[in-house]
C-alpha cells in the first residue's frame, strides 16, 4: 500500500494510473476504522481496479463545541486494516496541506443541509462538501464510496456531485450494526459499558418505527413519540427523530410511498446517528 | 470544430482525448467575441492541442439590474471567429443543461470577492466561481486561460483552483485594446457613437496613473482623483476607482512595490471595466 501525505503526489499517482487505463475508487474516512469502513473498501474493490483510502480528520466540519480535539486517532491500526484489505494507497493529508494560509474557499448546498444534522450541527455540511471536493480533486476518481449510516452526507455529496459536473460515480454501503443492533461508528468508542447498552436504544426505535409503519401506521407524530420514548427510556435524550422523505429530506406529516427515519441522540456527552429505510 | 452542447458529450470528448494523450485547453466566453478572445484562443493553442471554447452567458454572474437579458448573442459570427483560430471544439450547454431543476450548490470564496466589482456587483463572482467550477468539470482542462481585463475574476479563478486543489493551469492573457486604448470588451457593442469616444477615458486615466506613479507620486488620494476627473471630464461615470495590491486586492494608501489601478465607470448605461499595473 502506497502512503502519500501531499495533494501533489496523489494526483501524480492518480494520473499514472489513468492513463494506464485503471479505474480509481476513493473510499474518504475520517479514520478510527471499523467493519463499516472496511466494508466500504471491499464494496470499492468490486467497482475499481485501484482502491484509495483517505483519512482526513477534517477541521471545518466539526463545530467549536463538538470532538475534533478529542476524535479518536489510529493511524497505525487503521493501516493495518487497509493493508489486509488489499487497498492500493492510503492518502492522508495534514491539515496544512489541506488547509494553507489564505485558504478561502467553501462550497455549500443552499436546501439538503437545511435538514437533520444540518440545523444543529452549524457549518457541518459546508466542511464536508469542501473538503470532499478537494479530496476527489486529489484522488480523481471515478467512483466513491460513502455510508448509508451518514444519510444526509451521502445525499449530500451526490447532490453536489451531480451539480457540479464531477465525473463521479457515487456508491452507497449499506450500514454495518452490531449484533445487537448499534450501528458501526468511530465515535461508539467514547462509549462506557453503560452507555453502550443505552445506545442500542437508537436502532430500536427505528425498528419500533418500521413495525409500526408495517402495521399500517402512517401519522407521523405516532412514529415519533414512539422513537422519542424508547430512546428516552434506556436513558438517552434524543437531538432529532425525523421522518422524512428520502431524495429531499423534507419532513414528513404522512408516511407516503417514501419514507425514511433518522435520528440523532446523545448518550452521555457522545453523539449519535442512524437511520433506516421505512417504506420506498 | 466539434460542436457541443451537453455535459456527458463533452465529457466523453475530453476522456477521449485525454487518454489520447492529448493536452486540453479551456476559454471560457460568454460569446460575442472579439480580438480580445481570440488572443486568448490563440495563446492556449500555444500550451495545448486541443483548444475548446465554451460559450455560455451565465444567468446566475448577472445581478437583477444588470444586462444578461440585452445581453449580445451572436453565435454564428462567433462560430466562423473560432473555426478561423482552429478551435477544436465549442462547448455551448443550454441554461437548463447547467442549472437543472433543484440546483443547490454554490462555490463560493470569502476574501477575494470583497474588493472592486464584487462589491459593486452582488453575488457576481459566486456566480463566476461556480460557473467556472462546472465548465472545469465538464472540459477536463490541464490549462485555461482568462483575460487580464477582468483581473478580480483571474485572481478568483486562480484562488479557486489552488484552494480547491484542481489540476488545471490557469493562464493570463494581455488585454488586448483598440488602437486608441480603449479595452475591448463585448459590452463595447452597447456604445453609440458619443460613448464610445468617452469610454477612451477608462484608459487614459490608468495611463495617468502610470504616469504619475513613474514620475515619484505614492498617495493613492492623488492617484484616485486624477484618474476620477479625466473620467468624468470626458462625461463618464466612475463607479469605482482602485489602486491596490494586486494579490490581495486590498485598496493601498500608498504605492509600495506592487501596485495595480482599476477602474470601473458607467458610459452611458454600459458599465466598463479596465486595470493597470503600476509598479511590480
Amino acid at each position: 500500500m502506497e502512503k502519500i501525505e501531499t495533494i501533489g503526489a496523489m494526483q501524480q499517482l492518480a494520473r499514472k494510473w489513468l492513463l494506464e487505463g485503471h479505474t480509481i475508487a476513493v473510499v474518504p474516512t475520517m479514520g478510527a476504522l471499523h467493519q463499516g469502513h472496511l466494508s466500504l473498501i471491499d464494496l470499492a474493490r468490486q467497482h475499481a481496479d485501484k482502491v484509495v483510502a483517505t483519512i482526513f480528520v477534517n477541521p471545518t466540519q466539526f463545530g467549536p463545541n463538538e470532538d475534533f480535539d478529542g476524535y479518536p486517532r489510529n493511524s497505525e491500526a487503521d493501516e493495518l486494516q487497509l493493508q489486509a484489505h488489499l487497498t492500493d494507497a492510503l492518502f492522508m493529508p495534514t491539515s496544512k496541506e489541506m488547509y494553507p494560509d489564505g485558504f478561502e474557499t467553501r462550497v455549500e448546498l443552499t436546501r439538503l443541509p437545511l435538514h437533520l444534522c444540518g440545523m444543529r450541527r452549524e457549518g457541518h455540511f459546508v466542511g464536508v462538501t469542501t473538503v470532499v471536493l478537494k479530496l476527489f480533486n486529489a484522488v480523481q476518481p471515478q467512483l466513491a464510496v460513502f455510508g448509508e449510516k451518514d444519510y444526509q452526507q451521502l445525499m449530500i455529496v451526490r447532490k453536489m456531485v451531480r451539480d457540479l459536473n464531477l465525473p463521479v460515480e457515487i456508491i452507497a454501503g449499506p450500514t454495518v450494526r452490531a449484533e445487537d443492533g448499534l450501528a458501526m461508528s468511530s465515535r461508539n468508542r467514547y462509549l462506557d459499558i453503560h452507555e453502550r447498552k443505552a445506545a442500542i436504544s437508537i436502532y430500536q426505535a427505528l425498528v419500533r418505527a418500521r413495525q409500526l409503519v408495517n402495521s399500517g401506521t402512517v401519522d407521523t407524530i405516532i412514529l415519533r413519540q414512539a422513537m422519542t420514548e424508547i430512546i428516552e427510556q434506556a436513558g438517552a435524550n434524543v437531538d432529532y427523530v425525523a421522518v422524512i422523505h428520502p431524495e429531499s429530506l423534507e419532513e414528513l406529516n404522512v408516511v407516503g410511498a417514501k419514507a425514511h427515519a433518522a435520528i440523532a441522540a446523545f448518550v452521555g456527552r457522545t453523539r449519535l446517528i442512524d437511520n433506516i429505510r421505512l417504506k420506498d
